[in-house]
């Protein structure tokens, strides 16, 4: 079991160290052969580290900065005034090869173009995609990109988007062929905008892309496809749709205020279905998106995450580390766009 | 009370005339002042006929049609091809004044594009857009459009969607405001693509509309706005995704195939708030998207609606009808178009 080591974004995110610091102790718990990067104000991470055990203060490096981006700032602005950020730092660290990933829960924007420039793209893709899985009705996973990363996508972005996502799944999941669907409103051929079906048609004519159509969003969680393909405005706004209808029907069925004891130890005994619901609806074992197509491994947490969310965010870059995500995906793309 | 005539397309949808006349029959009963023009294949019509009973024959006059629209022709082959089919004989009889409204669950294109051309846009207003409405977490609705009838838009179209769907939130909720929001991949002012951006800019100059800002996917339940406002591709993936949630959590968790009838008795007496919510989200009583800008009153239905969804929809046209939608939202077109 070789180490593996991270680069944790420690001012990142709306609450900054009070979680990433919690989440920090509890990924260095589950993963023993985890080492992190704690990048950051030094002060407060200093103070956090004497109440830590001995294990864990061997297990983490401290890397000091002095800024922090802005979550509404603009990406440009960040780039350029921003050199010594927490953000920054953490990926300079990848980029030197101090640490094999990075997990920030800061600014989408700045982390897109400051991963892009710090880390550089792979042969053949022009810009990184946000992919995430979600869960489907037979219990397995759909990954889904982009989630937020490019608002305007042509069908060449839209085809590199479907490259990657196809081989980040075989990797990940070990499905041979994954089915890769592209997101529309409706299945029939006619349906769609421009971009949507001259990438359906760059798909048609593709070898290494088990495409298998158009597919609705209501067929998302049905398990049809291993893989969907949508511009970044459209996965956002449909990821963070589900988002808040799955919390509006959980906090209806779940409220901890309204539930008295009794009834808790009720639906435990009766309706195991309803706890297995709840604990495979949790958004939080769902965080941690990955910033695909970049020369290495950037997890991009939710900005809201609390300490479990942000500790599997730090999980997935342990996969994607042990997995060798990036290097599989680079080999995938030198076969498929050499043949093009 | 006025008598009230709806033209209904018995051929539409994915089911055809065993679902529309089930459905018509349901809505008669439901709405004593309701007639029916039942729109189709007049053999099939006259036998349901002749099975029901008396007072709902006095109240159904029926209209032969040879040509049916396929769900997946386009719809320009439709327009020129179809003008017998029971689509656009049921939109003719709205513009010649036969009928106040039209419901059909047929092809979406095409029931765009007949009723542009049969019954014209409102002065000002380009292009039609669907509307829906969906619960929110404190028990109210909101209204989205568009919901898939134009794919692309600009920010002239999303700003016109804007102002519609603020008049027929005023007209069909009696709220003096509605509060407008456009539906984003972030609230704050550099997020969004160009479209989005320069609507914000027109609503913000715009004194007739109460427009809030941009909105999140995850924040479109929780009642923080009543009209939210975004092009049809996104309307329509972020409305499908939706059902496709809910069906995945409801079904997950009222399985009938599963749930022992003691369970079910169990469910109804300690846990009244799980039958409050699976009422709350059945998509069937939100069957029927309104196609706005038009000289006449077009409710859409799902084409896989059951009978229930579809009287649901025919119920909608019901309402806009009483409540003359079309003229007042040209009454509020005209002042805050001439305005400009």
């Amino acid at each position: 079991m070789r180490n593996l080591t991270v680069a944790l974004d420690v001012m990142g995110g709306d609450f900054g160290p009070s979680i990433t610091l919690s989440a920090a102790s509890q990924a260095l718990s589950l993963y023993p052969n985890l080492y992190l990067l704690l990048v950051g104000q030094s002060d407060t991470i200093q103070s956090w580290l004497y109440s830590q055990s001995s294990d864990i203060q061997k297990r983490c490096s401290v890397i000091h900065s002095e800024q922090v981006i802005e979550m509404d700032e603009r990406p440009v602005s960040a780039l350029r005034n921003k050199r010594q950020s927490s953000m920054r730092l953490a990926l300079d660290a990848v980029a030197n090869g101090q640490a094999q990933a990075c997990v920030s829960a800061g600014n989408t924007g700045a982390l897109m173009a400051i991963s892009r420039m710090v880390l550089k793209m792979l042969p053949g893709i022009e810009r990184p995609a946000l992919i995430a899985a979600l869960p489907t009705l037979n219990g397995g996973r759909v990954h889904m990109l982009d989630l937020g990363a490019n608002v305007d996508c042509d069908s060449d972005t839209l085809f590199q988007f479907a490259l990657m996502g196809s081989a980040m799944t075989r990797v990940v999941e070990g499905i041979s062929r994954p089915r890769v669907a592209l997101l529309n409103i409706g299945e029939e051929e006619i349906k769609g905008n421009d971009q949507i079906k001259q990438t359906a048609q760059l798909l048609h004519n593709s070898g290494d892309i088990n495409y298998t159509g158009y597919i609705e969003g209501n067929a998302l969680f049905t398990g049809q496809a291993d893989v969907v393909v949508c511009d970044g405005f459209v996965g956002n706004i449909c990821l963070k749709t589900c988002e808040g209808l799955t919390s509006l029907l959980l906090s209806r069925l779940f409220s901890a205020q309204r539930t008295p004891a009794w009834k808790k130890w009720l639906i435990r005994k009766v309706f195991p279905e309803v706890i297995k619901l709840k604990d495979a609806m949790n958004p939080d074992q769902y965080n941690g998106a990955s910033l695909l197509g970049l020369r290495g491994i950037v997890v991009k947490s939710h900005g809201n995450a609390d300490e479990n969310a942000m500790a599997t965010a730090i999980g997935e870059a342990v996969i994607e580390i042990e997995r060798q995500v990036p290097e599989r995906i680079a080999d995938t793309l030198e076969s498929a766009l050499m043949g093009k």
